[in-house]
């Protein structure tokens, strides 16, 4: 299994504190130590950081936490390995780019025994995981509802949604998912997420000695929302996601929620 | 216009000492200051940098200079922009997958009136560069002409002498191409490269003053082919490439070469 990261923000906002913490899962208080993979989105582009050993002990990694990187939307991912070898091709985040966009996508999740049965059309995985062909497959799926990006938005979260429920119900598979404009996370069994506005406080990591006051790194007007497998901090309230259900998050607020119908019995 | 650098070698090797003299020459001995990017693969796998500061100011690039990043291939890149505004997703090299492989292009060169009459069939461009529209074009020629990998690679370097030409027919285009198992470079007007083999000697850089032994690096079977817009060292014999000739390597070897036909008239 692995562990995932986002950040959706209304302004260009560093994320360092936040991979700080994440990287110290990557190999000292926990055991994601098989390659590391960071993508931080500036408007349409994005930069990505990825290396093959463990994010505790990369220098790679070391240096990105001296770096203010400023991002819109990130997407990072501490690996262990269970399909596919150590190698840089099995790194998340993976990336494709449809309409214009790149697309990003980190995975946390073991399915099994649906790959033969799943169309990936134009899109090929380069790599041997079963994350990159889930997302090639849901790539596929994208451009087969919709050749151009639709003008409803909500109908493609509706598709996402519909087929992350389909990987759902043969497994576990957690997602976070940008196109560069909207973060998507899926939770299948494990996820939280922490929305940080005005009055900004401090904040204490969880897996490291390190606190920050975001009342001095921020202005009044700023929304960053930061999502993780489990909690980063020890002294802010988390949400914990339900399995099944489907955040949307733009500029660093919450927009659309998919949740599985409950049904009543009387 | 911008400046190109590329490495293909036998045995996964460091490419500090070429990016060190390629970025002085983005804002310190030569002008492109407009981005930054280099991509290192190991094996079907890459690791990508790229910045939006000057490469030779930029905290990422000299942090690159430190670290011992073994490749097989290196495209890197040094923009001085002309089209295009200065933002991440217009830095090259850029990178598309096709048939489960990743691709990467960087570019220098100014192409005007043909855009309109290019199709580009599913591969969009994300930025507004000319280039990252030149790639897009290619790689659709390649997918419309081989639908997967042909058995004769020959057929498929053919076919990408042949669009390079047509470029280069309408204004000017260097470029670098590679797939992750070979590096193509075609000529358009600037292009250099030479192949270290044993016995290696020492190297001087041209636009820093800085020497390396590349005998104390190498074991006597390394084969390392270094190409560059201008060449990267004083005191070693690079070879120039003529207008509209097309080089393939692979493992640091030549292993094609593609030129315009000369015509004797007698």
């Amino acid at each position: 299994m692995c562990q995932l990261m986002g950040m959706s923000a209304n302004v260009p906002t560093d994320a360092r504190f936040s991979f700080t913490g994440l990287v110290e899962r990557a190999g000292r208080t926990d055991i994601h130590r098989d390659g590391w993979g960071i993508t931080f989105y500036q408007g349409k582009g994005a930069q990505n950081f990825r290396g093959l050993s463990a994010g505790s002990d990369c220098e790679v990694a070391q240096f990105l936490k001296t770096q203010k990187i400023k991002a819109d939307i990130v997407v990072g991912h501490i690996r262990q390995a269970n399909v596919g070898a150590l190698t840089l091709e099995n790194t998340h985040p993976f990336c494709r780019e449809l309409w214009g966009r790149y697309f990003t996508f980190a995975h946390n999740g073991q399915i099994q025994g649906i790959f033969d049965k799943l169309s990936l059309g134009r899109f090929t995985p380069v790599g041997s995981t079963d994350s990159e062909f889930i997302f090639c497959w849901l790539m596929h799926e994208i451009e087969q509802a919709f050749p151009s990006p639709p003008d409803d938005s909500r109908a493609l979260y509706q598709l996402i949604y519909q087929r992350l429920g389909q990987l759902h119900a043969k497994g576990v598979s957690n997602v976070l998912l940008t196109d560069g404009t909207v973060l998507i996370a899926y939770c299948s069994n494990r996820l939280q997420w922490i929305t940080r506005r005005a009055p900004f406080g401090s904040a204490l990591l969880k897996d490291i000695d390190l606190e920050v006051d975001f009342a001095t790194e921020t202005t009044e007007n700023d929304v960053v929302t930061v999502i993780a497998t489990q909690a980063l901090t020890t002294n802010e309230t988390w949400h914990s996601f339900e399995p099944n259900e489907m955040l949307v998050f733009e500029q660093g607020e919450l927009s659309c929620q998919f949740k599985a119908e409950i049904k009543n019995i009387d």
